[in-house]
């Protein structure tokens, strides 16, 4: 009864009542449906469940499983498990080309386009003729759940164009493939950044792009629904960054789980906290005429920080999108002038504020002058810590959200006390 | 040779040479080039460079392009000029049924399954048999760039389900379409959320979906690339809204685009600020018995912001999955306790670095609580702030980023500063 109410589901359905059952019943299930149905469920299904899971079935049975998959997804599930149980799970795979495949993408970097490649494709040899061609497809197209593109490859299998079915049905018989194809298509390298692929597939708006390596052999072809996960996991990623958390969390991971995702930025707030703290009772003999500057240190620090986050994300969204031009000074000059913009027109306001709320004169100025200093040293942090991460290859969405905000707490607290020092002379 | 140059180059290439191109130069190259290789590229070019170039075009010039464009995009297009010049562009294009289309588009909400829909689809009817499926089929599908699937209907035009092209082609002459047609089929509602439509071709991995009205007529279709177009520009209208920018802003704006993203984010910190300033005067008893507590306000107020933007983080991205089980009092037990746990920890740590800088026990202990405090509180606007703007049909994201550490910074400087009284009695 229970297959029967499973039969009609999407697999995409089975995974998400799969986690909400406990690992046993979970397992229980695994074995008792066909495989045909579990086998993409176990990828849809979450990494900790899909893990516990995994251990629980024999090599044997998981080998089942992969038999089901796209050798895109095999390598990923197999990828997952000790290279022990890797072995013996590819050798219990019936069909040996498949296992050969499912071996040759585990040796590819997770976020490359080799990660990210199946092996699965029509692919048709420029030498071959118009009915040899149909052919040889027809058996090729059986193993490929969806065609989209027929590539064509020499007899080295280097890539060489594209063919249309509309084409191919239309040529005549004696015409040979490399008569009637394309020679322009699109293709990425194998060691491309995942990243890179989304961005040209999204650009050119492909369903599928196939992948080559250094010498052009036709490895294999990525597709589209594989791309969208990259997409949404790298705006999670990059949205989780900015918002001080690591490790991927959802709000129903565990206590602890989420423990370990918050706790590094606020235990790193807190030194920077500490910092702000010395350095403030460094200028404490202006506690006594000048108390007015300790009431504007949050304000200080929350500006600093606002406006080292706004600079950052717009860095880092330009160097995802790749779309930024021109050259550094060019850069630092904008930035400059933006942060005078606004903060000119922000110092007026807490100036006039300030006098509203009737502290002297001085003490106004000193804020003011201090804020806009702050707010152009802070967009300048924020500008080029992020550029000069993605120089040394380090992602830049790191220095988003907290990072940014302890440094410039710190600078901006430094700064406005420095200055109010210079200015009040205390 | 101008031409020539072009001819060869995918239309999203071309857009990106005409956003470095003048108005004058941009408008040139449109006249020059044919109406089929600029039509996408108009659509792949900034807002503000379309609209300038549109307002340089006639409107009889505007219809040639969109001749060109299938629906979806055409209506996006018109649906950025005047409604006069809306009428004037549609009763110049060519082709009736293309304008009427066009038109029927037009009345959709721009971020629902309507406004994402093309007219563009290859239908049958269940009643028709074979033969003359395959006949009226070829005729559709020379207006359809890519076919996908097939969708089935009935004589009113009523979504009954989809044909495999497979099963098409071993029918017998005989058979009608409903007895070769599978009833299974995936389809949203005209008036559905795009981010829905999004979430459910991910989940499915579809590469296009048909849309229906209320009564299940079939209406249009949604492709895979428009919608990773959606899933982008909603990622990256999270992110921008937890850094504090509104408006869409790049890097290569201008600066007056970039302060209008900016500034008012940084005005509602500043005002933020001078209450917490003014919070601050109100305990101004304190500053001669414990000057220490002012040193420590930027560290309250930098914890209680990165907590709440932690949790309010995790909440935007639950909701956007659709992923938050469980009652909201289970919740806020969950939130607790989250935060005690992080909380004491990092009170611990303050306590410590307290007394390593030789501050008075009392103010350690102060410190130390009132952090714990602080941090419940924030993690709890953080968690129920997204929830209560999503429950009243506001998008939860506006919630992150500054909005969220404001509230936090004022509301922990005032607990900081209550407790401290309460503990300490100056
Ligand atoms: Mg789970
Ligand atoms: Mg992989
Ligand atoms: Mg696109
Ligand atoms: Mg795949
Ligand atoms: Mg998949
Ligand atoms: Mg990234
Ligand atoms: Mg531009
Ligand atoms: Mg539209
Ligand atoms: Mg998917
Ligand atoms: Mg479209
Ligand atoms: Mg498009
Ligand atoms: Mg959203
Ligand atoms: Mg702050």
């Amino acid at each position: 009864v229970i297959i029967d109410l499973f039969a009609e589901e999407h697999t995409a359905d089975i995974a998400e009542i799969i986690d909400e059952l406990s690992n046993d019943d979970a397992t229980y299930l695994f074995r008792l449906l066909d495989s045909e149905k579990t086998a993409e469920a176990l990828l849809d299904i979450d990494e900790d469940d899909r893990a516990r899971i995994l251990s629980k079935l024999s090599e044997k049975e998981i080998a089942e499983h992969i038999d089901e998959l796209d050798t895109d997804d095999a390598a990923d599930l197999i990828g997952s498990l000790s290279n022990e149980r890797q072995n013996i799970v590819l050798s219990n795979i019936e069909d040996g080309d498949h296992a050969k495949d499912i071996a040759e993408l585990l040796q590819y970097d997770e976020d490359t386009a080799g990660g990210l490649m199946a092996k699965e494709l029509v692919k048709v040899n420029e030498n071959w003729t118009v009915p040899n061609c149909v052919r040889k497809m027809r058996s090729q197209a059986q193993e490929v759940t969806r065609v989209h593109s027929i590539y064509v490859v020499d007899n080295k299998n280097v890539l060489k164009g594209r063919l249309s079915l509309k084409d191919l049905l239309v040529a005549p018989a004696s015409a040979t493939i490399s008569e009637i194809s394309i020679p322009k298509v699109d293709f990425v390298n194998v060691n491309d950044k995942a990243e890179e692929v989304a961005r040209i597939m999204q650009k050119y708006d492909l369903e599928a792009i196939p992948v080559v390596d250094s010498e052009n052999h036709l490895l294999g072809r990525i597709t589209i629904d594989d791309i969208v996960d990259v997409i949404k996991e790298e705006a999670e990623k990059d949205y989780q960054m900015a918002a001080g958390l690591t490790d991927d969390v959802e709000a129903d991971d565990s206590i602890i789980d989420l423990t370990k995702a918050r706790l590094p930025w606020l235990v790193l707030g807190l030194f920077g906290g500490t910092a702000a703290a010395s350095i403030m009772g460094g200028f404490d003999e202006a506690l006594k005429n000048y108390p007015e500057l300790f009431f504007f240190t949050p304000l200080i620090a929350a500006m600093a920080g606002n406006v080292g986050v706004q600079s950052s994300a717009i860095i880092v969204q330009g160097l995802a999108k790749d779309n930024l031009r021109g050259s550094l000074l060019n850069r630092m000059f904008k930035e400059i002038s933006l942060a005078l913009v606004n903060g000119v027109f922000l110092a007026l306001i807490v100036f006039s504020l300030g006098l509203l709320l009737k502290y002297p004169m001085k003490v106004c100025s000193t804020i003011s002058i201090s804020l806009i200093i702050v707010i152009i040293i802070a967009s300048l942090v924020g500008t080029f810590v992020p550029l000069i991460l993605h120089k040394k290859g380090i992602d830049p969405a790191v220095a988003t959200g907290p990072f940014i905000t302890t440094c410039n707490d710190i600078f901006g607290i430094f700064i406005f006390f420095t200055i109010a020092k210079l200015i009040l002379g205390f």
